[in-house]
């Protein structure tokens, strides 16, 4: 499948982009940080919902990898930010009924991280090139949060389908 | 002053230290994923608060360094995430009424994160050696949530502090 690149505008329909990236810090600590204020919609705390922060230490995917089924958390949003500064894929499909003809993929560079917003069907972690460690905030609390599906079709995404990202980026 | 090791048992008064180390992982994501679930109390969603993830970008501070001010955020924790692999310092006071003759110093190693309890007295960002990135998650919403003190008596953290800690440590 195609893997396009990740930037907010893209990516708006499925929650957030995380990086310092074209965001605007204020100064703070008397002027020894910047801050890049707000840059996710964590929306996890409910009546019933709080703040979990986690880490997930994820092994790399092979490619060609076969993109069989896909999950979404109903309750809440769910952030992924690498602290490894290796890429990954950020597989997504629109939140509502599941639709496996609206997949898309998208390739997390270096310093991206991600924040699917609540209902978004997304694969779980795909790490790539080495073991990658991610800070995770979703929600922890009382109430079913995960919903998965298969795909009736799985989907292919090749080594050659990343070769062709870079070609279109450069 | 002295600087300590930071342990999840030194720094309990103060918050949690955010770490793989000592934490039981589930396998998740089939297999793919280690968890460590949980691994702060991020206490930011009273009625008027919410989750604010946000970035810092600090720049290192010099040796000898003087600690004139601390501060403290009275309506919920603060979590800082290296994304750096560079160490920091940590300074703290238990919460109640600022005593500065119980300032304590830590050294943050490399993938060690920290949140502070609610109310905890600390000094702002005290990076090392280089520009460093935090993820940090604090409160967002109506309320004040700042207060900050300056010493009576500043305090001097010195390059010889830091080495009778490699010291200890060794």
């Amino acid at each position: 499948m195609r893997i396009h690149k990740l930037t907010r505008a893209a990516f708006a329909t499925f929650g957030d982009v995380i990086s310092q990236e074209g965001a605007n810090p204020s100064l703070v600590n008397r002027g020894t940080a910047e801050r890049f204020h707000d840059l996710a919609n964590i929306d996890v705390a409910d009546a019933h919902g709080k703040p979990l922060l986690s880490l997930f230490r994820a092994r790399p995917c092979q490619l060609p990898f076969e993109v069989t089924s896909m999950q979404r958390h109903p309750l809440g949003s769910q952030a992924f930010i690498p602290l490894s500064r290796h890429p990954y894929l950020v597989v997504v499909s629109p939140p509502g009924g599941f639709d496996e003809s609206r997949l898309i993929a998208f390739f997390a560079a270096p310093g991206q991280g991600v924040n699917y917003a609540k209902g978004v069907w997304h694969h779980v972690l795909l790490a790539l090139d080495e073991v990658s460690d991610f800070i995770v905030i979703d929600r922890g609390g009382a109430g079913s949060n995960l919903e998965e599906v298969n795909l009736q079709r799985p989907v292919t995404i090749s080594a050659e389908d990343l070769r062709s990202l870079a070609f279109d980026i450069n």
